[in-house]
C-alpha cells in the first residue's frame, strides 16, 4: 500500500484530544496537511500509512491542544516586575500609567515579540490581546506565527497612540480590514471598561463590532471599586449597565468577572456572553474570588487567561490552571470542585469558544487547525503517572512543554523556538527596560 | 600577595544575602571551604583573592540562600496523581490509607530519593518530614546530599512501620541517638495530630524531645474538621488543647495552622510556636486560608512548606512562595500584604529558624553553612529585571534554577544531579506505581 504524504507526523505520545467523547489515544500518533490535523491513531498503524516531511516525536509524553490565553496585555511583559505590591491607584497612577505615556509602537512590537516567546515556551498557541499600538501586536504574533485576537483599548479620554476616540473607532476597523482573511491574526473591537467607556462608546463599539462580525472584548466587574464608580454613575451595577446598553451578547468576551452578583451571573449566562478568568492576576491584584464554579453550573463559558505581566508576573497558563483549580476549592470549601478535566477544558476548548473558534481549535480532532503541544512527562515533578490530565493541571509546568506547533507549523522543537530570534528580542527588551528603570 | 584556596567560588552572581541589612552584591563572588562560607564581595576582588578547587558560574543569575521546605511527607512522591478532586475522607479511606498500609521501607526509600531529586532541582536545600519508615527517608536525603530534619509519624493507633506506640516512641529515640552529630541530618519527634493523639503521647512526646533536645513537630488546626472533633472529645480548640497539656513551645514547628481563632494565634506567638504554612496544599483539599498575615503582625515565625505530593501535587516551593504571595492579597483584599521580600523570607530565613538552624542556614553570610542555589535569569519570563526579590517570588519557576549547593557540595551543576542516579530512582518508582495503579 502506497503511503499518504503529510507534512508532519506527530508519533508516540499520549494523544489527550479533549474531544466530545474524552477519547485518550495511547501511544499514538497525529498526521498534519496544510495546517490542519489529517488523522490520528496509533502509532505503528499511522507510521504505516504516512510518509511525512517532518516528524516529532513526543517521547512518550502527552500531545493535547494547544493553550488559549483569553486575556493578557501582552506587551506589558515591558513592565514585569516594574512595581509590585502596592496600592492600587499608587501602582497605576506613579507607575503603570506612567510608563504606558512613554510607550511606542517600536516598544510595543518588541514587548509583544518577548509575550509570544514566553507564551510559545509555555504552550500557549492563541491568545487575545488588549493594548496601546495593537497593530504592533498583531505584528509579533504574525511574524512568531502565533493566533491571535488583537484589538486597540478604546476609552473615553485621549489615547497615548491615537489620540481621540474617533480616531480609535476608525483606527479599529482599518485593522479589521487590514488583517480579514488572515489565517492567524483576527480583529476585535475592544472598549476598556465600564468605568472608562461612556454608554455611547460602548454602543458604538458593538454596532462596530457587529458590521464586521466580529467579536467585542472587554474588562468587567474586576473589583468592588469599579461596581461603585459604575453604580454611583448610572445606578446599576457593571454587568447590569452594560445588559440595558444592548451589549450582552454572544459576540462579547468580558475578562474579569470577579464582583457578581446573582443576577449580574444569570444576565452573563442568559446573553451567552464569555468570560476570561484571570486568577492569579485577580489575586495580586486583591480583586477578589470571581465565582466561577457558579457561572460554570449556570453554563457561562469561562476561558482561563493571565492578564498581563505587571499583574500576574507571568503568562504561564501551566500556573494559572494550577492556581484555578486550587484556589477555587478553599473558596467553596469543597475539595471535588473544579476538578482537573474542567480546568483543562477552560485553558483549551472554553478559550477556543470564547475567541470565537470553536470549529478550528481546542480539540485534536481530524479537519481542526493543527494547534497542538507536547509535553513531556519525563520530570521526576511527574513521576510516577496514574492521571495525564491530573498530572498537566496540577504538577506539569512551563518547562516541560516540548514542541509547539501552531497551525501546523512547528514553532518550537526540543525548546527551540524556530520564528523567534530570541536574543535579539531579549536585548531589545533589555535596552527599553534601562530607560524605564526607577 | 598569595592567593587562598577555598573549595569552591561561585562566580559572577547578584547575591540576595538575606541578612540583617538586607545586603545585595552585584556582581558578586561566593567563596567556600570545608562546607562553610568564607568570604562574599565583588566578583573581581573575590577571583584576586582565591584559588577555588571548583568554580561555578552564576550566569548574571541571582544567588541566593537554598529555600526551606518546612513541612513535607517526601515519600509521598509515589502517591502524585494517584486520587484528586474528591471529598476529603473518600479520598484519606479509599485511596491514601489502603495504599500507605502497602508500604515498605524499599517503597519509602525510593519515593524519598525521588523527592529529593525534585527538591534540588527546583532549588530546596533543606526540609522538615513526616512520614513513616523515616529511617529510610534519612538514609535518601544522606544520600542525596539534603539537609533534613526528619521524623517518623506517632499516632496512638497501630502504624504500618513499627506496630504499637511504645515501638514507635522507642524507634524514634534509636533514631535520634543514631544520627546525632550528624551534619546533614536530625530527628524530631513527631507526634500526628490533636484528633489521632491522646493527650498521654502528646506529653511523652514532648519529654522525649526535651530529653533530646530536639525539635517536636505536629499537624495543628488543619481545617473546620480537626477544630469539632477536637471540640467534641477535649472541649477545647486545637490549639488550646495542646496550650493546656503544654507542650506550646519554641521547640514546636506547627504544620498548617488554617483554622485559627483570635486566641489561638495569641498563644502561637506567646509560646514562639514555629508554625509551617502550606498555601497550595489547602488550597487543593478545601482547608481555607490560614491567618498568616495576622500571625506575622504577632511576630509569630510562618515558614513555608508544600505538604506531600498526593495534595499538592509537587515539591516546588517557587510556586508556593507565588501562591502565598497572591493569596492572601486576595483573601484580605490589600494588595501590599504578603510582599515579596516577605515570602522569600518565609522561605528561606524563617524555614531555617523553623528547623532550629537559624545561626548555620537562611542567609549567605561568612561562617554559615554554604547552603545556596543559584537562579538563571536569562529565560523570557524573567525578562527584562527591574527586582530581582519581586522576580524570585512571582515570577521565577523550579527550572530557572541552575545550581544547587548543600553544606558546600554541588548536588546540581547546570541542572545535572551529582548525587542521585536519576535513571535509577524514575524506574524504580515507575516499578512500583505500577503496583499502586487503581
Ligand atoms: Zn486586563
Ligand atoms: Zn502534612
Amino acid at each position: 500500500m502506497e503511503k499518504i504524504p503529510c507534512d508532519l507526523l506527530i508519533i508516540h505520545g499520549l494523544i489527550v484530544t479533549l474531544d466530545d467523547h474524552g477519547t485518550v489515544v495511547d501511544d499514538g500518533s497525529i498526521a498534519v496537511t496544510l495546517g490542519r490535523i489529517v488523522a490520528l491513531g496509533p502509532s505503528e498503524e499511522m507510521k504505516r500509512r504516512f510518509a511525512p516531511a517532518h516528524v516529532l516525536d513526543a517521547r512518550q509524553g502527552v500531545v493535547l491542544p494547544g493553550l488559549v490565553n483569553a486575556h493578557t496585555h501582552a506587551a506589558m511583559t515591558l513592565f514585569r516586575g516594574l512595581a509590585d505590591d502596592l496600592p492600587l491607584m499608587d501602582w497605576l497612577h506613579h507607575h503603570i500609567f506612567p510608563a504606558e505615556s512613554r510607550l511606542t509602537e517600536s516598544w510595543v512590537y518588541w514587548g509583544s515579540l518577548l509575550a509570544c516567546a514566553e507564551m510559545i515556551l509555555s504552550g500557549t498557541t492563541a491568545f487575545c490581546d488588549m493594548y496601546l499600538f495593537e497593530h504592533k501586536v498583531a505584528q509579533a504574533a504574525k511574524e512568531a506565527g502565533m493566533r491571535a485576537l488583537v484589538g486597540e483599548v478604546l476609552y473615553d479620554f485621549p489615547s497615548p497612540h491615537y489620540g481621540p476616540i474617533e480616531n480609535g473607532l476608525r483606527f479599529t476597523e482599518e485593522l479589521i480590514q487590514h488583517w480579514r482573511g488572515d489565517p492567524l491574526i483576527r480583529v476585535a473591537v475592544e472598549p476598556h471598561a465600564p468605568y472608562t467607556c461612556s454608554e455611547e462608546l460602548y454602543r458604538r463599539c458593538m454596532n462596530l463590532a457587529q458590521k464586521h462580525d466580529v467579536p467585542m472584548v472587554t474588562h468587567l466587574s474586576e473589583n468592588a471599586s469599579e461596581v461603585q464608580q459604575v453604580m454611583a454613575r448610572y445606578g446599576r451595577r457593571p454587568v447590569a449597565h452594560l445588559a440595558a446598553l444592548g451589549v450582552l451578547n454572544n459576540r462579547l468576551i468580558a475578562d474579569h468577572c470577579v464582583d457578581l452578583d446573582e443576577r449580574d451571573m444569570d444576565l452573563l449566562a442568559e446573553h451567552g456572553v464569555h468570560m476570561a478568568h484571570n486568577p492569579e492576576s485577580n489575586l495580586k491584584l486583591a480583586s477578589g474570588f470571581a465565582p466561577v464554579p457558579q457561572l460554570l453550573r449556570r453554563g457561562v463559558c469561562v476561558a482561563l487567561g493571565t492578564d498581563g505581566c505587571a499583574s500576574n508576573n507571568n503568562l504561564d497558563l501551566f500556573g494559572e490552571m494550577a492556581t484555578c483549580a486550587k484556589m477555587h476549592k478553599a473558596v467553596a470549601s469543597d475539595p471535588t470542585t473544579m476538578n482537573a478535566a474542567t480546568v483543562l477544558r477552560m485553558a483549551t476548548r472554553a478559550g477556543a469558544e470564547a475567541l470565537g473558534l470553536k470549529d478550528t481549535i481546542g480539540q485534536i480532532r481530524p479537519g481542526f487547525a493543527a494547534d497542538l503541544i507536547v509535553v513531556d512527562f519525563s520530570a521526576p515533578h511527574l513521576t510516577p503517572v496514574y492521571d495525564p490530565v491530573s498530572h498537566l493541571v496540577y504538577a506539569a509546568k512551563a518547562s516541560d512543554v516540548l514542541h509547539t506547533v501552531i497551525d501546523g507549523k512547528v514553532v518550537m522543537e526540543n525548546r527551540t523556538l524556530t520564528t523567534i530570534d530570541l536574543e535579539r528580542v531579549l536585548s531589545q527588551v533589555r535596552a527599553i527596560a534601562r530607560l524605564l528603570q526607577p
